[in-house]
């Protein structure tokens, strides 16, 4: 018998000491408590993942490969499978090491290395086209790392090359639906080379990405027989009984809605806490935009570490003051009233003159957005809470909204979450318990910066606004495309050139929990200054 | 005889159409008033460089790749060599292609593509590992593209497979010294091989990056025998007699300073009017950060296109105002003053209810800061002139600079410009006519945001501060290796912990120019979630 744990824990990008106790600590209990042989852990485990440009620092590679010695020496008694930057004469590799007895048995470098989407391997590491695998209880295990499962053939060859089962270490970043396509993967991968897979997921928020965890075991026919929880921590023990894994829990995958709801919750609470922060502040308008990022705060901070900022001016209605006071009453978040009129008044006083013989346009509403961005912030300052802003991925596609006003924030967590999904992630809260007030989801969406204003004045209804953008930002169509689906040209032309003369906007807004399959951010890298026209 | 044009022209960005028909005007130039044989345009001509995620567009690819025939058909009776994002199969090579009589004579695929620093080519291209050589006036000719010629081996390939000599279709960003590094490497690769080689460099801004030109021909014993000019559009010929380039004019090249200041210009100009705006505004306090971003401005748009805004405050010194106003005097730049305290004082009443019991601290220095951000911005908006930040490098470095505040702008001039080099520049500046009051080089400097503040009261002096930063942000050196360098651990320590976590506004910052090795923004990218700390 072969008992493998999985070891699906939160690390710090960065961090190798921090990191180092974990992985020492967490090693003992799969030794002591679970009794396991081997203990696997996520890829990169010493530097956190992705460490980004720290891999170009000497020191920072020097710290890490130190690290993996030290380990070795700290825990022995077991095998322990883990990831880190290997410098090895003049090259980088991304390298899994077996530690074993006090010293390193032997090491594996990625050969795939993903350069797409929100990777960036190949500016760091250079790929290797070795396998490798080592012997533990009489069966031969090779490793992999993430992406080299993705591609056919390297399953199989270490199949040919006599493994009886394949252990992978995974960085995997979360969006909706994701952890179906990496099952599939991984079960067809098992199934047709006919050997189990021990799949180990990172978990935790860092920066834009989330990892879900979900680290799972393939059985030779390319059925799961154990699944790890997702967006949680978990140190599970997996047997093999005569190289086949014994069937045990297979936590149950969240559904699509609820996943995303669960990934901001932990992008939330992993950004706060790993920048040094204690709680978060938010602007809570009224509207359903910040309600929802008010709950998600709630629920990933606690109430009491969160506080919310009403913040009227004379476009406000009563039913924007009610409603947000009864959802603060709700989750018991403590709240502030600053009505900002007097400090739009004295800028409107500054600017009188120089603006004489002007129309009013945006500018008059961007300055109230502004002067709320001011006030965020000084309480920010003053009070040491991370300022959180609240626009949705709508509005940074086509740029509704104010640069330096409600863009102003540390983290943005419904960056990536389009308006329709704002309403769905809000009703499925409300199952939960009911935090969110019926009438903020039901009334038409408004910036309330102009009297009687609402969403639908300058951008088409959000039921044809959000499929264009997700077909021109997610999936790079072109407008002739998207017509083809069925959309109007003239809402089409407006929603793409919206989004491509925004791209300055997105450039300087916070960081915020990418969910879908192509984020603002990292994910999407466009020039500011460029002749593109899509529409 | 062969006459070879070098095509050093200024291409935008996505801009396929704008490009074409400039390719085409420059190539029947090329044949009609230079009488060449052949004209070389710089790489990715027809899409600009860097295109980044457009190239994932299939609608922009096939675009790119029908411009290329459409040039074809347009211009004959010359060969034209471009570059071009080639689609084959399901594959994207960033390809230069020679057209002749109508079509597309032969194709060469870029063997090395660089994924560091600025570049992520590895993101959107394979490689490809064949020369290409075509014959033109007897003459074989062998084609590479920029990154091709950094590495040792393509130019002696190509020799041995008979090329005569070199075309190299290049997107080589500016820094400092880089020019000396380009021809040293270009010289030395043609004298290694004993061949001629014509470099063609792209010219302009494109968001952070400064293509200088420069472009040149190496003769065989690898001494320049044509130089086109730096940060200027030229289309030259060089004349090949029997194989060998006849020198001909060289332009002389710029000096480390001069350069600088030629690529601040060049970048401002292009990242104004590439992004459609006219003109441009900033706040002009006294100090020597803005009074050189408005020389620059002023050198870049003209004077009558730049309007500065002085906003005292009640810290503001007399010579702070009085000095500004000579500048904008010395320049012809129209100026406004609006004094911030009115809504400072709005917001200090706001907020006095809860900041009651609190001390005085950063928050209301930045509550100054931030008014003088949504003045300036409101003006932005209200009459289209693109908001200049004027921070400089040093305080990006180590977050000395409030967010949204002095910080709020869409572009950056001299965000990668350390402090002593500001002062370099201003010098230098004024040595071409007297613009810069002397007073505000010679006082010490401060943002006047409280009583008597200077900036030597947070930080270490520049004089220790600049080459400690330059260690750590551009050179990854260690604490310990800067210390061995001959500085004061603490000095050391304290501006690299500012550095380790101020990422957070590095990361909403405007974009702005490089000109050094390293420079935030694409160049750098570190997590803001992040154990690591250098000190």
């Amino acid at each position: 018998m072969l008992k493998i744990a999985l070891a699906q824990i939160n690390l710090l990008v960065g961090g190798i000491q921090a990191n180092q106790i974990k992985i020492i600590q967490t090693a003992e209990h799969a030794r002591d408590q679970l009794e396991a042989d081997i203990v696997v852990f996520p890829e990169l485990t010493v530097t956190g993942y992705p460490p980004e440009d720290l891999l170009l620092r000497p020191d920072f590679i020097k710290q890490a490969n130190q690290s993996v010695f030290d380990i070795a020496h700290a825990v022995q008694g077991i095998d322990i499978v883990i990831g880190f930057p290997e410098q090895s004469d003049n090259s980088l590799y991304n390298t899994a090491a077996v530690l074993r007895d006090g010293e390193i048995l032997t090491q594996y470098r990625k050969n795939v290395l993903p350069n797409f989407g929100v990777f960036d391997e190949q500016r760091y590491f250079k790929p290797d086209n070795e396998i490798c695998t080592f012997s533990a209880k009489g069966q031969s295990i090779a490793l992999t790392i993430c992406e080299d499962i993705w591609q056919l053939g390297l399953v199989e060859k270490n199949k040919q090359a006599g493994a009886d089962l394949i252990l992978t270490l995974n960085a995997s970043p979360f969006h909706a639906g994701k952890i179906h396509q990496r099952e599939d993967i991984v079960c067809q991968q098992a199934k047709g080379a006919e050997i189990p897979l021990v799949y180990v997921n990172l978990i935790g928020g860092q920066d834009e990405l989330i990892f879900d965890g979900a680290s799972f075991v393939a059985n030779a026919q390319g059925k799961v027989i154990f699944r790890a929880k997702e967006f949680e921590e978990q140190v599970s023990v997996v047997e093999f009984k005569a190289g086949k894994p014994i069937k045990t829990i297979c936590s149950p995958l969240y559904n699509e809605i609820s996943s995303e709801y669960a990934a901001l919750v932990l992008g939330v609470r992993d950004y706060v806490y790993k920048t040094g922060f204690k709680g978060a502040i938010l602007g809570l308008s009224g509207g359903i935009d910040s309600a929802l990022v008010l709950a998600i705060a709630a629920d990933a901070l606690g109430a009491d570490q969160v506080e919310a900022v009403l913040m009227p001016s004379k476009y406000t209605q009563d039913m924007s003051n009610e409603d947000a006071i009864l959802q603060t009453e709700a989750l018991g978040v403590k709240y502030h009233t600053i009505a900002i009129e007097p400090a739009v008044t004295a800028f409107t006083g500054m600017l009188s003159d120089i603006f004489e013989d002007t129309q009013k346009d945006a500018t008059e509403e961007n300055i109230q957005a502004r002067c709320r961005g001011v006030l965020l912030m000084a309480m920010s300052n003053k009070f040491g809470k991370l300022l959180l802003t609240t626009g949705n991925k709508s509005e940074m596609s086509v740029g509704y909204a104010t640069l330096y006003g409600d863009m102003a924030g540390g983290f943005a967590p419904i960056k990536d979450v389009p308006k329709l999904l704002v309403y769905q992630l809000a009703e499925y809260r409300n199952t939960l318990s009911a935090v969110i007030p019926q009438r903020v989801i039901t009334r038409p969406p408004s910036a309330e910066l102009a009297p009687d204003q609402i969403d639908e004045d300058s951008l088409p209804p959000y039921s044809i606004l959000d499929p264009i953008l997700e077909m021109y930002v997610e999936q790079d169509r072109s407008a002739e495309q998207i017509q083809a689906a069925g959309y109007q040209m003239a809402d089409i032309n407006r929603a793409i050139s919206l989004v491509d003369r925004n791209e300055y906007k997105r450039r300087q807004a916070p960081p915020g929990i990418k969910i879908t399959p192509r984020a603002f951010g990292r994910d999407r890298r466009y020039p500011i200054a460029s002749g593109y026209k899509g529409a």
